[in-house]
């Protein structure tokens, strides 16, 4: 996947996207003593960034292959938009999602039209399951993040920030985008590199779930140990992505990781000054930056929110910290 | 105020405003059974239209002016744009709210430099304190809507919602957005009956304060029975500006009138279904939507969400709803 597919990326899905803006924020500025640009994925269609890649791909498919469907494996983002995508092309969707995914990214999938499909996090494979209902049906994977058209469509919100920030004047100092399979930053990077060579490009990760750390320290896929928790439900992965990862490993200056009361407090922080609906994985880049995990003073940072599907009931909790 | 104000304000204000995105939810239009664009004017810069108005306005001062400062009264939003304006253009502002205006508002405004001067909503005149500290100041009243700049700038939101529609392909039924004061309203209503002369243009307001309703069923201006109470902080005047009423009177096919509990069903809706965070009176125009209150089956409805700033107790509220 290179910053040329990006570009093709781009010009399929513009028309299909919304192109969110890049807000700013006096009082978190002030607050973080550096100027700070909002990439709001919260707002694209579906609720997530996971629109541009799986829009990408389904638009790539034969008439045949639209004909037999999509099957996606996912903890929510890309199950929604790849419902959303599916329903909008007229394509029939099998979705594979964990039993304790959010009961919004569940709900909405299924009002999406698609069949749902659940899994057990701890005990199932969710790609061998994948395979059986390919294998059965014809149907197209559509996996979530090691596929370069989906790369590609996630590395139009790279392509777009800095559009944005050349527009508003600002020159990035560095560009900060969650992590879990590590589809979104590899694209993101792809696309920042090659049109501001000296922005550095960091992923964010949740304790516990903090392989993509780990893996660039050592310069190695790293897994993580079975059994943690984070309350982001959209960052739990075992290790990085097979094509992801010498992608991230080319481009990246690090993986910032946080906390879940980082995460709430980032939450909120996007609800007061940005007036923003974010989902914890979403919140993990502000987190970071409210944290202190990166020395920002004076300089200028865009960060994605990347998702803003979240239950009521872990998003009243974040504010109430 | 003609069309031609509206499109100078823009070239003037349009680097320093916010874009905001009119944004879709496909849960949202199939529960409306219509096409409805949210312009989601809560994501402005200080979180409300207010800051295109304001920023109109403010642009515009001599060097002398600039210098003496501005006094602006305002229920809160018009205080938070115009303190942010003043800061960004190095101007003194005084800003005079009601002792009762959301505490997000009045600390936003001090956070903003400005000095705040609290009265009593039901016993002091608030245009009688602004002349009073203008007069010993030599400071420039910047009123909330009875003033041509003002609501050419407000006007603004109105171009940007017929060009966005366009791009989209939508041919606009109707287009509805709050009114207070009515400067948006009108502001709007110039703009879109300019570029669209059969799109319906429509006012929102809360009961116990539906002295637009009331006025354009009369044909002249009426005013609001002392002692109402609505949750919608941002909307409560006594009777119509005097610039805006005959605007409004000619352009409006009604007004549209919700109750606090439409409101909070409404703010709910826009978190669920949009990821905003919405404040009460920048949620009327959806809640008059979800109330029925205009029949929309198959249409294209265009809603102004023209605000965020929100007491968190308050929003936590409408969640629970």
């Amino acid at each position: 996947m290179s910053f040329s597919d990006v570009q093709q990326a781009y010009e399929r899905i513009r028309s299909h996207i919304v192109r969110t803006p890049l807000l700013e924020s006096a009082t978190l500025n002030a607050l973080l003593g550096a100027r700070v640009l909002v990439k709001a994925e919260s707002l694209q269609n579906a609720g997530a960034f996971k629109f541009r890649g799986a829009v990408n791909r389904l638009l790539q498919l034969s008439a045949a292959q639209r004909q037999a469907g999509v099957v996606a494996f996912s903890s929510g983002n890309h199950a929604l938009a790849t419902s959303a995508v599916a329903r909008k092309l007229g394509i029939p969707a099998s979705i594979i999602m964990p039993s304790d995914a959010p009961k919004a990214k569940i709900d909405g999938s299924r009002a999406n039209g698609a069949t749902v499909v659940l899994y057990d996090r701890q005990k199932d494979d969710r790609e061998a399951i994948g395979a059986e209902i390919a294998g059965r049906t014809g149907a197209v994977i559509v996996p979530p993040y090691d596929d370069p058209d989906i790369m590609a469509g996630q590395g139009t919100v790279g392509l777009e920030i800095v559009e944005q920030a050349q527009a508003l004047g600002a020159k990035l100092d560095a560009v900060i985008a969650a992590s879990s399979g590590g589809g979104l930053v590899a694209g993101v990077a792809t696309a920042v590199k090659a049109l501001s060579a000296d922005t550095a490009v960091y992923a964010g990760e949740p304790a516990g779930f903090d392989e993509l750390a780990r893996s660039l320290a050592s310069g190695q896929p790293e897994s993580n140990a079975p059994g943690a928790v984070s309350i982001c439900d959209a960052l739990q992965v075992v290790k990085p992505g097979k094509l992801t990862f010498p992608i991230n490993l080319h481009y990246l200056s690090g993986s910032l990781v946080v906390t879940d009361d980082d995460v709430r407090r980032a939450m909120k922080a996007a609800y007061q000054h940005l007036r923003l609906v974010v989902e914890p994985g979403g919140a993990v880049p502000l987190a970071a930056l409210l944290a202190g995990k990166l020395d920002i003073a004076g300089k200028t940072v865009a960060i994605v929110l990347s998702g803003g599907n979240v239950d009521t009931s872990v998003f009243i909790e974040a504010l109430n910290v």
